[in-house]
Parts: structure tokens; C-alpha cells; sequence
């Protein structure tokens, strides 16, 4: 951006002016039977109530992924709402699908996450809060099935299941330390059953990823039944079909699987439906959300998590085929202070120019530009414009990307807005793109053995040599096989700062191994997670939690959510 | 009712024709600014924007009690319901302000709660699900604290915290017995800190006493402020503003307190909000709800939960008090099955004529009736029928409460509805008490000790000779004395099956002691909770849970909601 923003997000935010989102929906040709209102400026959409005309998703898919991200993040929402912006304002019939935020990293330090600057999706301080509680919805239906085997436990454990191999855990969207494992049924033989037990924040639930996999409520159900909450005495899977809870489980769901329309600071209508993780589940909004788009929209813009190793890899290998789309563009974010870090720069120093530092770390990007052809698209480079860029820096990136021939742009859309002109550029880019023919196939075949898959893209989209499998890894891939798991897609659990699986490896590394140390079939969402490296599935606060500066007065207008 | 009822509530209620909720809000004289919908037939009021001529509460007050109850539940939100259409339907400007159901004893075996026959508030199956998403603030409010405290502790623990002496626990609104004590921190240094915890179900969370007593926004943060979590390792209470957290939970709520509006099946406005328990908190729903009816109507029919030692109680000696308003009625509700069980008969042929042991259970509604007396209240007698009663029964308490002179009437709300005949005579005799005058006084002063306080209550409500404190109790009474809280209200957590501490002595005994075996100093809700006996605080799941008979099809539609 040209000039320092002089206002928060909250407070750029709480100057837009919102159309009724009854206006919103009507423009965009959602019949009023199809919208269920929560306040003035949010509304579920019913998919089955949309009528004559919407029959078929049809709307091209442009997917915004990213090169390995710094701590801070690289504004992909805000890219993500601000190309939509920019789309909607050049002609095209645009709507955003992205991610819902979750309530625990907004307590501790993240702030919102619902784009930021000139590029937000409204009313931000509801979607940031507790929004049309989705997420808590979720978390019941985690906690009551998990409630529900405790119980089948203490009642005489009919299934036989093995209170030592539960593998599900119970979840709060809550940055919650003290909860990552502890001991539970202590008090004697009317408390419960003591065992080892722990929980994870509601973004790493399998519900979750259930939920953002699910077709519609018949499929919603049908997934719910097949999760695997743990093992038999006798090392067999036990399901919810099983326990025959997935009614009750769905039950809880039903409103909250419905798709969430809200606007942007422009005006284009938004999805913000659903929020997994993007190392141990698929790191993108919810299949109806990015579908029911599809169906209103010529072109939908949607994100996955993290870079493209991580996010894009998984929406064209698990979301794209089980949705049964091809992506028509994708974009990749980079940003100056990015491409520095992994040019060696530290944290501290980002804002600094250093030309050098650029070059040294384009390798990173190049990387990530390079994995777009691994599925058949053509990738556009999207520079996310920061006040401390400097000029030399943005030119210099820019003719890289020319002399690699791949289209590129500048985007101030924090700055500027999409609805402004710091998307415009971006946007004659993508439009140009969708015009193209691609040939999209996802990386590789579902036929190939779990540990093929896994090195297929350790190898082809990491750039690893080799992948290892731990002892227990080993064990498990045996179990997986001849549970009848094989065919599942992989869903890789590594760390968003590295195409390696350690964290301070930066760059495009080479020669490296991929250590798979353990596996997690997921069999509801329909994926086996490999984990590498550490994976933390609850985060803890920071020692100054943003909740401290978090206030309400008493008209309700909140401070400190920034 | 005259012939059993051929359908099941949710039958009832899915036949039933809302209006919009709009309409409803309008002919109340709700402005449509207050208004927020949550689809067509529920809504949240901002009490603030309600306008002129609803700037005082002005609307007298009918509280619904109830003899000691059996554990299948007398129908006194059914009652409240149908007094209040019955209200309505003679020309009173009535409104119905009634607590929110807990989601755990749903999935385990209650069903709804929401009234039942034609005497429901509607959408039944939303306001038993996740309705607008109220208990998830509070639990979110309540576990965002909890993990505050325990990241505090982890950090440093600047405050000087004892993790062996919190005494605020984290909720979650689910029957999940192996929660009720746990160790949490485990996992060595970078996972926190170990300590025994454990969980409580949402409604006896103090966040919940305390939003159902806040006057409004600022009320509500200053008493989140007043919570203790614990003490430090010098016995000094710590609270919520020690730790500076006030304003992130009150933003968590800032929703959620503003009073839910949804209509009765006769088309009556009902504010369904909040839903303390009855035995560690006060038991009814928001005060802000109360006092939001008042001013829109002229009769406001809420109801306490249990017995009218337990929630009438605590209803005139904490939210009245509080509130700074004087009941106009108080309604005893009986039932011929729970003067049977009172009179000696086991719970299984409760269904059998029994003229004699309905006779020697009067005893019991005789005592709750003169109760009344204690606040200058004059009590109406309501039997609620159910089928298995005879004629002779049903004369035979009428013509004791006439002896007694006692106005009584025989109550038929569930099978005939209050907007149909069902509450005819009850309403006509209620109405002629809100045409007399009443002398309201809580029972005792505040500037009584609450050694005092608490003797009061069990001579003059429970018939009880004695209080006896155990020696933890008599310490944590000069403890609260010490640190300035004795001048609060006494929250009596006892059992509601009986008169006593026991829950197995039935009727209306004498000559007996209640024990005091421990307090605990609620200072954010205002009150000091007195136990005695065992007092749950997180409900198990039954052999069979009602969640395995739940379920709900492609269209949304729920089946096994009870």
C-alpha cells in the first residue's frame, strides 16, 4: 500500500457500510425461501431451497495458495476477498469461499481472521465471535459422541473396546494447554473408567473435516457412521455406525452444515463455512460452501491453508476429487518479507530493504509456482504489497516471474481494497487465465499403496528424496491395508514454514528425508494423515493473551478484536 | 386430559403454525430495531433499543412452583406455558419467561424442555438444540477463563495462583460423567502444569448465575469481574479482574444476553433465556429477560425450578431481591402422582387410583403451600393433570385446598392447551389474585450472618429443627466472613425429592437436621452456595442414552428428539 493504513481492521471495518444481506442474496438470484437470517447481515443458505436455474455447480474455481509462510502470515484471506473484489468490480459474477475463524487464536494472539485492511469479510467482530456457531455446534457433536463411547465404556463395554487405543479425542475451541493430555474417570467406580485421554481445538476435529468433506446431509450422515474412535480389545475398528450415534451426531449438525453468506467490504457475496487445519486434516472451507458457490457464481474464489505443499496439495487431491471439479486458476501468494526470510533474513529484519535477501529466497517461490503444473494448471504470482516493500524489491520479483514466464502481479488490496484499484491488475491476470484451457488430474492415483502416495509427494511436490517410515509408522500402514484403507488419499501433517519436515529449514531444500512417524486413519473425512515432525493439535496462549486488551462497552462495540 | 394424546410433543409441535416472529415481536410493540432474527421464528431483543413507552418494568409477576417433584418431573414448564396462553387468551397483555434447555440431559434421557402437549414453546426442536447458540458463549466465556488461569499459572504464575486451591472449573454442556474429575497439565514442562480439575455441565457454571442475574451489559461485567477462581498460596481470593480478563468473557456474551423471543403454540410471546441450575445456583431464567417482559407486558408467568423450598426460594430471596421487583402470585403446581409417591407408593404404580395415599402425601403440597405465606404471598394450587388420574382424586385435592382455604383449580394445559380450555379456571383464579394486594418480603435480611441465613431457610421453608455445619463448613464460614462476603444471599444446594438433605424422606417431615458439609463463595453471581448432601454438578449418561434413537433425515427433519 502507498500509504500506512491510520486504521485498525475493526475500525475500517466498523466504517463500512452494509447492505442488507437479504439484498445480497437477491442479487446474487437466492430465492428468499432459501435463506435463513441471523441478524440483519448474516444468513445460512439451504442448497436444496435454491431453486430453478442453480441446479449444477458450474462457476470456475480459482484457488489463492501461497509460498511457505513466516510466523505472521501473508494475508492469503485478504487476498483471497480482495481478488474476488476486484473480479466482481471487471464484470465477472464473483463470490468468495473461504475459511471461518476460530475463536481459540483469537483470544491468544492472532487477532481476527477474516482478511484485513481494505479486504475483510463483514461484519467482522460476529464471523470472528461466535458467528452462526458452527464451530460450537461442531464441538457438541465431537464431545457427545466422545461422551457417548465414555459412557458405552462404563455401561458394561458391549463392543469391547479398548479404553488404551481410543484414538479420538474430545475438543474446545480454546488455545488450551493444560488440556493437551490428561487423565480422565478418576474418583472410583461411579465416576467413570480412569483412562489417558486429551483434547485438540475444534479445527482439528475429524468432525470438522467430516463436515467440510460432506456433499450434503445424506453424506454428512453417512461419513459421521464411518469415523474410527478407537480399537477393540481385540484390534478392531470401532465406528460410530457402530455405537449407532451418527443420527443423534448429524442431528447436532443440521443447521450448522448449511453454508454462511455474508458480504465483503465491496459488497460481493461471501461463503465463510467451516475451518479445518491444514496439516493433520484439508486445510479448506467446506465442499457445500465452495459447491453451493459454484451453482450462484461464474467464478468462485476460494483458499486452502498455508502454502502449497500443504493447503493446494490437499484441495486437488482430497477436496477437488471428492468434490468432482477441476480448479480453473490458481494464484500464488508471495510476499517480500517471505521471500526474505527464506532468503536467511531474520524475523526482526524483514522490514529492512535487502535486495539480496529477495533473490536468495525466490528459490522458495519458484518452488511453489513450479507444483501448479504438477496438476495441470497454469499459476499466477501474486505479490501481497506491504507499506515496508520497497520498489526495487517488487520490480525485481516482477521480472523474475517474466523471465520464468509466468504471469505476475502486485496486489495492494490491504491497502487500496479489491473494490478500489489494488486488485485490478491481479484480477486481468486470473481473468485471463480462466479463459485457457487447463488439464487438471490430481497428482496421482487413489489405486497406489498409501506409503506410494505419501512419497509421491514428499517427492514431487516437497522435492524430498526419500521418504522413512518409524517402526510404529511401518505397523500401522501394514493395519491400514488390511483394514481395507488403502484406497483413502493422504493427508500430510508437516510443518507450514518448510518444504522439509523441520520448521527451520527454509528455502527450496534438496536431498532431504521425509520422516513419517506415525499414521492417523481418518476414516469419516476419508483420509490417512501421515505425521511428520510434531504436529500440535491444541495450541496454548501466549504469556500476554490478546484477551487481556479485549473489551465490550455497554452498546456493545468491542475493542482490542483489532 | 380427557383422552390421551395420540401424538408425541414434537408431533404436536411440528403440526403447530408459527407466525412469523415478527408478527409476534410487532403486536407486543417490539420495534423492529430491537429486533434480531435467527430465521423467521426466533429472535434476539436488545432491551436497550426497546423505545418509549416500555422504559419501565411495570408488568406484574406469576411464579410457578411446584411440590416436592418425582424424578419424572411434574409438566411445570408445560404449566407455565399453558397459564400464560390461558392468561392471554382472557384479554391479559401476558408474556411467558421460562430458562433454555441443557443439550447434555437431552441426549441423555430427558428429551425436550420446552414445555410438552399443547403447551409448548415453539420451535421446539431449534430451542432444544443449539437455539441461539446462548450455552455455547457461556461455556466458551467460562472455558476461555479456565484456560486463562491455567496458562497464567503456567507463565509464571505472577498472581501467586495455588493450583491445589481453584475452585472455578471448566463446562461443557454434555452428561460426560468421566469429566467430572480429571488431571490436566500432563506431559512435561512445555504442556503445562499438572493439577487435579475437573468439569461441570454448563448450567451450573457461575458465568451462568451470573448472566441470568445481570441487570444488563455493564451489570454483567461487573460481576464477571467479582468471579473467584480460587486462592493464592497466601489464602487471598483471586478473581477474574486480578487476572483482567472481564472484558474478553463480556465480549464473548455480548450476544447472548440479550433475551431470546420465540411464541407458545397459542401464539404467545415467550422469552426463553438463560438456565442456571436449581440446586448450586438460583434456578430460573435471565433476570434481564424478566425485567424485559415487565416492560412490554402487563402478566409475566416464569417459573423456579423444583419445589418451592428449592427455586421459589431462591427466586424471592436472590432474583426478586436482585431485581428489585415484588412477585404479584405464586402458583404451586401438584400432581395426583407426586402426592401418591409422597404418600408412599413406589414410582412404578404411580398410575394406580390410590385415593388413601394421595391423602397421606397432601402433607407435602400442604407445606409448599404454606410457604407462599412466608414471602406474603397468597399461593393458587394448580393440578396438573395427567390421564392416569381419577375424578375422585383430582375432588379430593380440591376440596382439601377449599377446606384449607386455599384458591385451586385443576390444570389441563398439556391436553387441551391454555390457548384452547386447558387453563380456563386456573388463570381465572390467578387473576383474581393479581387483583389483590400482596405484602412481598424476601425471607430474611442480609445483614444476617450466613450461619443465620442459612438457619432460617431450613426452620421456616424445610421444617427442619437443626442446622448442623461440619468443620470444613465452619471454617470456610469464618473465611467468608473474612474476606467480606457475608452480607450475599444463601444458594441452597439440596435435594429437591425431599424436605430434608435425604432425598428418600418423602412427605412433609419433621424434627430433622440439615447438614452443611461445605460452602462455596459465588462471588461474581452474589451468592454463597451451601451444600449438603452430595450435589451433582455433572450428569452421566444412562444404559441407554436417548442420542441412539435420535435422528434426522435429508430433509432436516428430527426424529427421537423424545
Amino acid at each position: 500500500m502507498s500509504e500506512p493504513a491510520p486504521l485498525t481492521d475493526l475500525e475500517i471495518a466498523r466504517r463500512a457500510t452494509l447492505r442488507p444481506i437479504t439484498e445480497i442474496a437477491e442479487a446474487v438470484g437466492i430465492p428468499a425461501e432459501a435463506l435463513e437470517l441471523y441478524g440483519s447481515y448474516k444468513a445460512k443458505i439451504d442448497p436444496a431451497k435454491l431453486g430453478a436455474g442453480f441446479e449444477e455447480p458450474r462457476g470456475q474455481v480459482v484457488l489463492v495458495t501461497a509460498m511457505s509462510p513466516t510466523p505472521a502470515g501473508e494475508g492469503k484471506s485478504t487476498l483471497t476477498v480482495g481478488l474476488a473484489d476486484a473480479l466482481a468490480k471487471a464484470g465477472h459474477k464473483t463470490m468468495v469461499a473461504i475459511r471461518e475463524p476460530s475463536l481459540g487464536p483469537i483470544l491468544g494472539m492472532k487477532g481476527g481472521a477474516t482478511g484485513g485492511g481494505y479486504s475483510q469479510v463483514l461484519p467482522m467482530d460476529d464471523i470472528n465471535l461466535h458467528f452462526t456457531g458452527d464451530f460450537h455446534a461442531i464441538t457438541s457433536a465431537n464431545n457427545a459422541l466422545m461422551a457417548l463411547v465414555d459412557n458405552h465404556i462404563y455401561q458394561g463395554n458391549a463392543l469391547g473396546i479398548d479404553p488404551r487405543r481410543l484414538t479420538f479425542r474430545r475438543v474446545l475451541d480454546m488455545n488450551d494447554r493444560a488440556l493437551r493430555q490428561v487423565v480422565i474417570g478418576l474418583g472410583g467406580p461411579t465416576q467413570g473408567v480412569p483412562r489417558e485421554a486429551g483434547f485438540d481445538i475444534t479445527v482439528a476435529s475429524e468432525v470438522m473435516a467430516v463436515f467440510c468433506l460432506a456433499s450434503g446431509p445424506a453424506d454428512l450422515k453417512a461419513r459421521l457412521s464411518r469415523i474410527t474412535v478407537g480399537y477393540t480389545y481385540d484390534r478392531q475398528p470401532v465406528t460410530v455406525a457402530d455405537l449407532g450415534v451418527q443420527g443423534a451426531l448429524a442431528m447436532l449438525l443440521k443447521d450448522a452444515i448449511k453454508p454462511n453468506l455474508v458480504q465483503t467490504i465491496a459488497g460481493t457475496p461471501a461463503f465463510v463455512h467451516g475451518g479445518p487445519f491444514a496439516n493433520i486434516a484439508h486445510g479448506c472451507n467446506s465442499l457445500l460452501a465452495t459447491q453451493t458457490a459454484r451453482r450462484l457464481a461464474d467464478v468462485v474464489v476460494t483458499e486452502a491453508g498455508f502454502g502449497s505443499d500443504l493447503g493446494a496439495e490437499k484441495f486437488m487431491d482430497i477436496k477437488a476429487r471428492v468434490g468432482g471439479f477441476a480448479p480453473s486458476a490458481i494464484v500464488v501468494l508471495a510476499t517480500i518479507r517471505s521471500l526474505k526470510m527464506h532468503g536467511g533474513i531474520p524475523k526482526d529484519q524483514l522490514k529492512e530493504p535487502n535486495l539480496e535477501a529477495v533473490q536468495a529466497g525466490i528459490a522458495n517461490l519458484e518452488r511453489h509456482v513450479d507444483n501448479a503444473a504438477k496438476f495441470g494448471l497454469t499459476p499466477v504470482v501474486a505479490i501481497n504489497k506491504f507499506t515496508s516493500d520497497s520498489p526495487e524489491e517488487l520490480d525485481w520479483v516482477l521480472d523474475w516471474c517474466r523471465q520464468k514466464g509466468v504471469e505476475a502481479a502486485v496486489a495492494d488490496v490491504w491497502g487500496q481494497g479489491g473494490g478500489g484499484t489494488g486488485g485490478d491488475a491481479l484480477a486481468a491476470k486470473v481473468a485471463q487465465v480462466l479463459q485457457q484451457q487447463q488439464s487438471f488430474s490430481p497428482l496421482y492415483d487413489l489405486d497406489l499403496t498409501v506409503e506410494k502416495k505419501i512419497e509421491t509427494i514428499a517427492q514431487q511436490i516437497y522435492g524430498a528424496d526419500h521418504v522413512e517410515f518409524t517402526g510404529p509408522a511401518r505397523k500401522r500402514l501394514a493395519e491400514i491395508e488390511a483394514n481395507g484403507w488403502g484406497k483413502l488419499p493422504v493427508c500430510m501433517a508437516k510443518t507450514q514454514y518448510s518444504f522439509t519436515d523441520d520448521p527451520s529449514v527454509l528455502g527450496a531444500p534438496s536431498g532431504f528425508t521425509i520422516t513419517v512417524r506415525d499414521l492417523i486413519p481418518k476414516t469419516g473425512a476419508g483420509f490417512i494423515v501421515a505425521l511428520t515432525g510434531d504436529v500440535m493439535t491444541m495450541p496454548g496462549l501466549p504469556k500476554e493473551p490478546a484477551a487481556g486488551r479485549m473489551d465490550v462497552d455497554d452498546d456493545g462495540v468491542i475493542t482490542g478484536l483489532f
